[in-house]
């Protein structure tokens, strides 16, 4: 299983920790110290060695952030973590704050006194983190500082080893531009930027351009890794050697030079001393790195990774590539459903067992590489925990009467996907209808949306929004977020959200997934996968739009729409994509789930 | 009549002033000289004295800016005035560019070397401005030079003296709040924000905080004059003597100093050498007086106008005047749109005729001050022309078969109004009515939104272009903007637009106009003015709402819709709404007039 459903947090080992933290801190003359749950790449999930956060609170979420001072600590998470992190951490120790209504910068003010210095570990900020805090802090008299070596590293005994997965190319066929060819592309932006080099600290921006894959992180195929491309010239990925195997160090030595991870430093102090201009991306790059290029002499231009949006914007070769592993994927999900039909109506699965059945009907495609993230399998009141995720200790069975929520995806070297349904298990009351009916409005409205060029995602949140705000409802995420070419599950920059300012392009892959949460009872979330694809002219019309194209090939629970709430154009899109579902993933099927899937597509009216 | 038909550019003018703008420029060493719309208040309507750029250029819009250059000059305006500008500007020597494509900064470096000095008049640009113009023309090596006096106004033969109108006191009636109750919340922001004081500049927040009207600008019963804010004690309103009777001085002097314009830089020197902390809206404050408050020791505290947001905010008093107003102007409306059906047939009644009786019909009411702006009467094709204002030179006559459209508003001291209809002279063809239909339910669409806390102008926009984009249509201009009371028309912090960030709060005063223009045929554009207003909990949700009240009470043309496009829930609104106009206004009426009010507001089907 590429899942684990174990509580990786040791209760009561915080105590102990935090202790030890503070006396390091005291040693150092610190009045406190940020753990922020961000490694040095900004990664959303994890190497084991990089989780401080989790080491020292207990809390396993996916964003954070900790401060310990030395007479108070508190842990900083998002709404959609407030009771995970309630069950996880040990509130005696730790006060947990909901953000963004609870502010660092206020509670460290409330807390400390002017002249007080705080630590922090450079390496684990971005520049603008850092700028921010200093800007807010500094009102207060709050000094921050960096420090050297990250204390936690010298508490945590038995901090885990790097793991050494060998680095594999990821063929042309599959990433459809050579990496010669995106390094072009990369040193045109460059160029016209006036700057005379990148420091790229993303490490799926790095698997792309370079067009190789790996296995450092679970769920995300990137490999660790910085990199340095100059405007002219060869680029320099600094890596450990020993996950190269001779096949790649040849591929790679036809355009780039490999370099061990500590000769980085030394490459930007030559830089430094030489008053290069380096590009780095202030909401990624770790602030260490700014803080060594100044100090050497090196002019810092600030600018977006140039490869967030020239990844995000798919090519041929990638589309084709999503279609197929989400026709594949589609055929799991299926397989998946007509089972749970058959089964989950005994009472008697429980959540692992429902995602462990799902992960084995994706691994009999024998294409599955990873899971896109961990599953997130939630019967009745935990499917309102936005980012629940079963454990052995939390497990719950699927009953009737009550709604399950599946939220998955796979990883296939033709592209990653994630979908969500919700289902019933047994006989759903009318309030389910009703609330399933209008997150299915919400999910059609993104679905069938035109938009002009220039239309950013927080144009087509609100869309998502309508049908559930005209009730007196709303949902506390995003509508959707990018998603990559057999890469990370959350990608940049577009997002279908409040936040969402950058431009939808054709070619990006983004998530459409509203949902609603009845706390204590049930939560309910519909997820496609959309492309963002160019329209033939609409008559009568005078501009051109584009609209979205759903990849994903998985039906929706017809026994939760109450059709009488749907408009008549509702009703014909569920009808059309039923329809294209059945035709896609029908002549896939094994004979005895094709009436399954027969039922479940059939029009409604 | 408030508005004037002249064509205020004066032909032909232009290259000889340009020519004279050269000499001074070359004598003082400049490469060039900007001349922005702006006055030192950043104004959108500017008193006679502070037409430069019209002086100059001919273009009289409401925004944009030129650039002079020794062998170069461009004027830069947006996309509303891309045919206004290029009618009124010789652009044989004015190279006419749109922004945003067109960028200031790009084109400076297009044209000037490294070490080029550009000049520019420190009072009419905001802190901001120069910020982001400094940061973009660095990087090409292109300085800015602050002038101290501006060559214009030394060119400028026949320039006129400012007008010296009485200030009048804004009754508590209308206002709602004392100005010590309003001078007392600013200066608890002051207090949070640890500032020391606040130098206030734009005149609507002047006028709104010490209760006063006055005369200085057009169609903005706004006064020319700077106040300061000190955190403790007693405001200075600098302000010309003259203005003001001893009627309004004895009122003022109940808590505010009154000083001479003049006096204001001796104070701001002041404040420097006591190192006083100045809070400065970098958006509006022009940048000289924090040169000057920074060159004299002050410490500057950047935030937004404190007055900006609780003047959005109407309070109880401002609401009933608002109903107040738009009923009152509702009666004006209607009765001319009855008269525009009686005579507008004929094909012989013109533009300029048109906003004469609709500013006549207005002044019966007896309570009109001004108009809010100037009336947009525009027939036809020029309905297209999204800022048209008719001259005499331009006018056209109302035609058969066309349509005509008018935006228009009343000042009255209850409160500011601005409605748009667009009407159908003669008979509409399907396509007229398809797109009015679909403007309409752009119009519905944003009438009807509910929205949670935290929504902004943003998340509305797009419900209003949904329609349009569905259909491969939109409109160049944001959907609302926010109205003050009796103060300007264009109000901040919030609008309906890409653009708005600033949060809805119930009592705010939106407009909600989409439109539709086809270029060389008609311009439709449907506008009320809303009110944000909180909602009775919604049955079956489980979240505060808000939503928006119209204002405006003024039917929309029947003949214009096509039925078979409205949503049941469409036709009920309208149907619903025009009951309410009939009830509101037939009353008021003239008998004659009322027989065309009911078969307007009838219900359709």
């Amino acid at each position: 299983m590429y899942q684990s459903f174990d509580d990786v947090s040791v209760p009561g080992a915080s105590e102990e920790r935090l202790q030890g933290l503070r006396r390091v801190l005291k040693s150092r003359k610190l009045k406190g110290f940020l753990v922020p749950h961000s490694d040095e790449y900004q990664n959303e999930f994890l190497p084991p060695p990089a989780e401080r956060l989790a080491w020292l609170t207990g809390f396993s979420g996916s964003a954070g952030a900790a401060i310990v001072l030395d007479d108070a600590a508190a842990l900083f998470i998002d709404g959609r973590y407030t009771l995970q992190a309630r069950a996880q951490v040990d509130t005696a120790l730790f006060e947990v704050l909901q953000t963004p209504e609870a502010k660092v910068s206020q509670w460290l003010k409330d807390r400390l006194g002017k002249g007080a210095v705080l630590g922090y570990d450079p390496s684990l900020h971005s520049l603008k983190e850092i700028d921010r805090l200093i800007e807010a802090l500094g009102k207060g008299g709050i000094k921050l500082e960096p420090v050297t070596t990250n204390p936690i590293d010298r508490l945590w005994q038995d901090r885990p080893k790097p793991a050494l997965i060998p680095v594999v190319v990821h063929d042309l066929e599959y990433s459809g531009r050579g990496a010669k060819e995106k390094i072009r592309d990369v040193q045109a932006i460059l160029k016209q930027d006036r700057a005379d080099a990148v420091l790229l600290t993303l490490l799926d921006s790095i698997a792309w351009l370079f067009n190789i894959r790996g296995g450092d992180i679970k769920h995300t195929p990137v490999v660790l890794a910085f990199a340095i491309v100059p405007v002219v010239g060869r680029p320099i990925l600094f890596i450990d050697a020993a996950k190269l195997t001779d096949q790649v160090k040849t591929y790679l030595s036809d355009f780039a030079d490999v370099a061990q991870p500590n000769a980085l430093t030394a490459k930007l102090r030559d830089f430094g001393h030489a008053g290069v201009r380096v590009r780095l991306d202030p909401d990624s790059a770790p602030v260490r790195f700014a803080q060594l290029l100044e100090s050497e002499g090196a002019k810092i231009v600030r600018g977006d990774d140039p490869c967030i949006l020239p990844k995000a914007i798919k090519n041929e070769s990638e589309i084709a590539g999503a279609r197929a592993a989400h026709v594949r994927d589609g055929v799991a999900m299926v397989r998946f459903l007509a089972w749970l039909d058959d089964n989950a109506g005994s009472g008697r699965i429980d959540e692992i067992e429902a995602a462990r059945k799902l992960e084995t009907l994706r691994r009999e495609s024998g294409q599955l590489k990873d899971l896109s993230f961990p599953t997130i399998s939630a019967a009745g009141a935990n499917g309102a925990i936005v980012h629940y995720r079963p454990t052995n200790a939390s497990k719950h069975a699927l009953k009737p009467s009550k709604l399950y929520l599946v939220d998955s995806g796979g990883q296939y070297l033709e592209g990653t996907t994630d979908v969500t349904r919700t289902i019933a298990i047994g006989r759903p009351n009318a309030e389910m209808r009703r609330h399933y009916t209008l997150v299915l409005k919400a999910h059609i409205a993104v679905d069938t949306a035109r938009f002009p060029k220039g239309a950013r995602g927080q144009d087509i949140d609100p869309f998502a929004r309508r049908p559930l705000w005209q009730a007196g409802l709303d949902y506390d995420h995003g509508t959707g977020h990018g998603v990559g070419s057999y890469l990370t599950v959350h990608e940049g920059p577009a997002r279908l959200s409040r936040l969402g300012t950058a431009e939808l392009k054709p070619g990006m892959i983004l998530s459409n997934e509203p949902g609603y949460y009845r706390e204590g009872h049930y939560g309910i979330r519909l997820e496609n996968l959309v492309l963002v694809t160019p329209l033939q002219p609409i008559e009568g019309g005078n501009r051109d739009m584009m609209g979205f194209e759903p990849l994903t090939q998985v039906p929706f629970d017809r026994r939760l729409i109450d059709t009488k709430l749907l408009l008549p154009f509702e009703r014909d899109w569920l009808n059309a994509y039923h329809a294209r579902v059945r035709r896609e993933i029908e002549p896939l099927l094994r004979s005895d789930d094709r009436p399954w899937l027969r039922e479940a597509t059939a029009p409604i009216r």
